[in-house]
């Protein structure tokens, strides 16, 4: 039997969010809805500039774990954050929800990676992310019993950005796979997939990845096309599943020849979207790996990212079990 | 001129807020809707049975200058946090919000002081404070010329726990009076009452508070009576001006023989009371400095603490002078 459901791999990131206006974004060179990287003299002077904020525990894998724990799901989480306050925040949160995290934090610098989200009156969130301690992530924290013992393991496109994440991930996919697991990633979002586009073909030909979690933005920007049925057509031939989101439109599964097409769930009003992908994988994950059909895989995927895009901060205030539960899916 | 409308003094403390139910308070001791004082042990053990939770600037005086600032009023605060991660937060998040901080920070330990606030479903939040650096806050932080410019020095009756912050307030109150100012303090919570009665009543009876904020159970807690007419009656001579709130029922402002009952504003939904009384006071002392009738500033008041309560954390996140507008308010 399987000791967990899903792995998570990704960057540990504490969130600090506030609210700007759309020209506060074109003053400060952020790019609308992306994730900037930034170096700690970018984070100072942006921080300075900020509004107040509030602080919630983020990552995307790590609010991917989050979701899939509050599903009733049983999540691991790989991650690097050092020994201060943000670290204990972070360990804190992710373990209260239930997920099994027991990456070694730094002793000393960098500090805890942190992730400025500025939220604009539409919903959209645009981050700016110190990578902190999230560059140590390396093949030493890899725990090849988690990574054998989960039905999935899942990272994040993200970790290409911190240098040796990337060896984690190809040692972590071969226990996964000598185990006879699947192995899963999200493209994270187009800036990266332009900055690592080959290496993530690759890794989806080569066999190392199983699934693909994107949306239409990265799937163009990773086939370069401004047309998503032909980045679709051609994602189906790279990977056996994917599962591609649409904001407003919900989303598709595709495996093979066969198309699931998902519709979102209605959304009252879009406060944050920070999180919406991370938890649609969630949903999507804990369907998958407790044997659902792909449909309420999706319905799951697009309740959890329905929810989260209704409140401030990346996890679900909710318990996403009893949310499943009372609209039928659980 | 004066230089600032309000200089707020109180501890420093950042909130870590999560949901809870009510068995888990009765478990863990908590006494629902005070303010519990802890120390570090005891902080250790409540935040390893705390669920996932969000971290945000707070502390009564600093929640309260916050909202002045939002009013576009013209803040100051002296507060003590530590040279550490959640002192940066504390900084930036009320200097962001526009209010003069300069307070020295700690160089060491200890660390800057967190509130873990547990919110049940009813939306009461029930404090429990650790007071880390605010120990440190003494007559060495008041800046005298903040302290003689502004109209109403406010501070909390919270410093009565701290060793030595009742000393800065008292030199405090001495710059200010000196400069023909005044000074108010709020009575924070009718367990802080109940440990300070006869300091607190000797203030309001000697002067150096002449304007009291409570609500209905501290002034009962004060005057050691379950009737609120007596209270009120009794705190009409102890001090020039009052205001006590009473939640759902509104406020009354009292001055010798005059009484002017307030509306609370209509609310939705109440998510989270912390602040409340914090963005009362805030609301009262914007109109107060700024020349309006005790019903204005009590209509202000309601504003900004009916606004607090429909949202997670103790500072709006609305704009307050935009919101009063709205209303006809400013």
């Amino acid at each position: 039997m399987s000791q967990y459901d899903v792995l998570c791999i990704g960057n540990a990131i504490v969130d600090i969010i506030a609210q700007c206006n759309e020209p506060f974004l074109v003053e400060n060179k952020i790019i609308k809805g992306a994730m900037n990287l930034i170096d700690a003299e970018r984070a100072e002077l942006l921080y300075s500039r900020m509004g107040p904020a509030i602080e919630a525990s983020g990552g995307s894998a790590g609010n991917t774990a989050a979701g899939i724990a509050s599903f009733g799901g049983r999540a691991a989480f790989f991650g690097k954050v050092s020994s201060d306050q943000l670290g204990d925040i972070y360990y804190h949160d992710i373990r209260a929800q239930g997920v099994a995290f027991d990456t070694k934090p730094l002793a000393g610098e960098p500090p805890t990676a942190r992730s400025m989200i500025f939220v604009t009156p539409d919903g959209e969130r645009s981050m700016n992310t110190y990578l902190g301690a999230c560059v140590e992530l390396g093949p030493e924290d890899v725990e090849e019993e988690k990574a054998q013992g989960a039905k999935v393991t899942y990272f994040e496109g993200y970790l290409w950005d911190p240098p040796r994440a990337k060896e984690a991930i190809r040692l972590t996919a071969q226990h996964a796979h000598a185990a006879g697991r699947e192995v899963s990633m999200t493209l994270s979002d187009a800036f990266c997939v332009d900055r690592y586009r080959d290496e993530f073909l690759d890794l989806m030909r080569s066999g190392i990845v199983d699934i693909v979690f994107a949306n239409s933005r990265e799937i163009k920007s990773l086939y370069r096309t401004e047309d998503f049925e032909t980045a679709l057509n051609l994602i189906r031939r790279d990977c056996k599943l994917a599962a591609v989101t649409r904001s407003e439109k919900g989303s598709v599964i595709v495996r093979g020849d066969e198309t699931v097409p998902i519709k979102a769930i209605p959304v009252h009003e879009i406060v944050d979207t920070t999180g919406a992908g991370d938890l649609y994988a969630a949903g999507f994950l804990h369907g998958y790996t407790t044997g659902r059909s792909l449909q309420d895989c999706g319905d799951l995927g697009s309740l959890a990212a329905g929810l989260v895009i209704q409140q401030i901060g990346p996890r679900p205030r909710q318990n996403l079990k009893e949310e499943a539960r009372k609209v039928g899916l659980l």
